[in-house]
């Protein structure tokens, strides 16, 4: 995998880059759609390409290994022939999914028991078994397995989580090295910052995920329930220290100020299921704020979706239209709120990137934070 | 509304014909999909223009006047403009969804008084209010009001039944020609053949609508239990006796074998629920026979969908991936079979009229109707 930073903004610590990966590029800072079990959800593999035109996307371990399982993905080719989608592929490790969705789980240094939230079935993951199955799996960039803290969070249990995960990193790190990926090309392996609020184990965190010279990092365990300050001040601390020539990815975040926010303090990537469940329950993202569609002011309002979005729904369908098909329960609905806030997110990033390049990414970003934010 | 009969089979009572109306033109046989609260399920009106190339698509009269109710929809200047189709459209009565979804109801010689299958909110259809309606709502072809008689039916309750359809159908044609549409183009109505499956009954009924001379005609009342031989008899029996030189429409009807051995019979318009219902349920029409997704035996089945399938999903996902789709669940494992489904029930029209125009709809007809319908 390879890093280039083609532009980097004087005004903040935004850099516009180009991933490169087995399976094709991504222009950074870039969004990834979230497809949980191969597919992000409501929307086709050709509809991602050619109308959102993602070039990568993410999907979720822990569903893949319960379901198809990692024989039916293997049998495949890996998940990009599995799903048809052939482009840049990123899994998380599971870590996540097994602390909020996982039946009883049990934690200890070794790694997590825990049981399927679809049958009850037993299973263990441990670093080591987490790196096997992502090899699997095929992804082009794969993640440590972590401990996620929650939040609020003791100091010293904090500590203890990051030191944990610490210790698991070096273990995944091992494993990989003296494993290859199933189908002949690199897979990259990043490690994750955690450290919850404290800026002093941030720090300490940083620097350990730092030492391990990684293709690119992240940073997890932010936006759990703290403080857009507290989180922007925990990610400073961070980008601060992460090395500058790596894509930095930021877990799980966020709205699209957040992420614009982010954005400045030197963030590459984020992923989050913002755009597709609160789509999906009839929340739209615009360039002139957010809409909630169900709302009885849009029963009567023929006008188009977004008459500047790039996706066909926007100029396709009137919000009183979409409105029906909501209160109808209509699976349309779904569809046509993800293809709107993917194709608003993507629209967001590459603007983003393109004012980045251009040098005036400061004043369009402040100007845009509020402007997204305000509810329609 | 104008039907024009391109070719006439020779072997059979199939034809091929053109009906065009004030949004377009219709080429018969066709298979009318069914779009119940003005949108087909799991599918965008750009898939069914440009994927599934629908000419025209039906509407329930029901659901639309329950939600998003008249008002909208006249706001809007029609169903056409309301959902974006700007196609054919025909809307049913509303009296099939009456009989099989709403609460309470209560028929009387005048119309029925019906409570909301969504709210328990109580509305009265009579042939005028229905007419009214459906003036509103601005279908190309509306439908008469008639009693659906229910399987198995007595036979003198069958003639009543039909007496009352007879009854409302003459209500129903003096407001037509009393009103006008909401929006300056014509509409068409169509009255309805009962008469359950007692031949004398259906002669009748037949000869009664017949002698309206109206611009189309429907038989209705089959497909509800009955063998295929007792509908096929009765459709025999009606075909003969309705006007030559209109379009026969078969409400509800049917499997690809029912479809192909109507349109032998002289049926020239159908509209089903079970590509897009049995679809979204993982059973898929292929031209080889019938799948069930769902089965464990397409697990690692990682051949297309239907390599010579028409429509984008045939030739972009695997059988395995499409079965672990529905297993998980996912939005996407509707949309596909219904883009499916559909896209094959149009290919097996267009190739039904290509084969009446050519002169060889008999045979291939024959062959069809075994090799669609064998499980794979």
């Amino acid at each position: 995998m390879q890093f280039e930073i083609v532009h980097a903004d004087s005004d903040t610590s935004a850099r516009a880059g180009v991933i490169t990966t087995a399976h094709g590029i991504v222009e950074t800072p870039v969004f990834m759609p979230v497809g949980t079990a191969g597919t992000v959800k409501a929307l086709h593999m050709k509809e991602l390409r050619e109308d959102i035109r993602s070039q990568i996307m993410l999907a979720n371990t822990y569903h893949l290994f319960l379901r198809p399982g990692t024989d039916i993905i293997e049998m495949a080719g890996g998940i990009q022939k599995f799903n048809g989608w052939n482009r840049p592929v990123l899994t998380d490790s599971g870590g996540y999914q097994i602390y909020s969705l996982a039946g009883i789980r049990k934690f200890s240094e070794d790694g997590v028991v825990f049981q399927s939230h679809i049958d009850g079935s037993k299973h263990t993951f441990t670093p080591e078994r987490v790196i096997d199955i992502q090899r699997s799996l095929g992804a082009d960039i794969i993640m440590a397995f972590d401990e996620c803290t929650p939040f609020p969070c003791q100091y010293v249990d904090a500590r203890h989580s990051m030191e944990l995960t610490h210790h698991w990193l070096d273990r995944c790190i091992e494993h990989f090295e003296q494993t290859e990926c199933s189908y002949g090309y690199p897979q990259s392996l990043f490690p994750i910052v955690q450290g919850s609020v404290y800026a002093d184990l941030r720090k300490q965190s940083a620097e350990f995920i730092a030492s391990k010279k990684a293709d690119g990092n992240a940073i997890g365990g932010l936006s759990v329930g703290e403080s857009a300050e507290t989180m922007a001040e925990m990610t400073d601390i961070v980008c601060h220290i992460l090395p500058y020539a790596k894509p930095r990815y930021l877990m799980g975040v966020g709205t699209p100020a957040n992420i614009l926010d982010s954005i400045a303090l030197g963030i590459d990537m984020f992923d989050c299921v913002i755009p597709t469940r609160n789509g999906r329950n009839g929340m739209l993202f615009t360039r002139n704020g957010i809409i909630n569609i169900r709302n009885v002011k849009w029963k009567d309002d023929f006008s188009l979706l977004e008459e500047e979005g790039e996706v066909f729904p926007d100029v396709e369908y009137s919000k009183a239209y979409l409105r029906h098909l909501f209160v109808s329960k209509e699976i349309l609905a779904a569809m046509i709120a993800t293809i709107h806030n993917l194709g608003f997110y993507m629209w967001l990033m590459r603007t983003a990137r393109a004012k980045i390049v251009e040098g005036s990414f400061c004043n369009w970003k402040n100007l845009m934070v509020n402007q997204l934010m305000r509810r329609l």
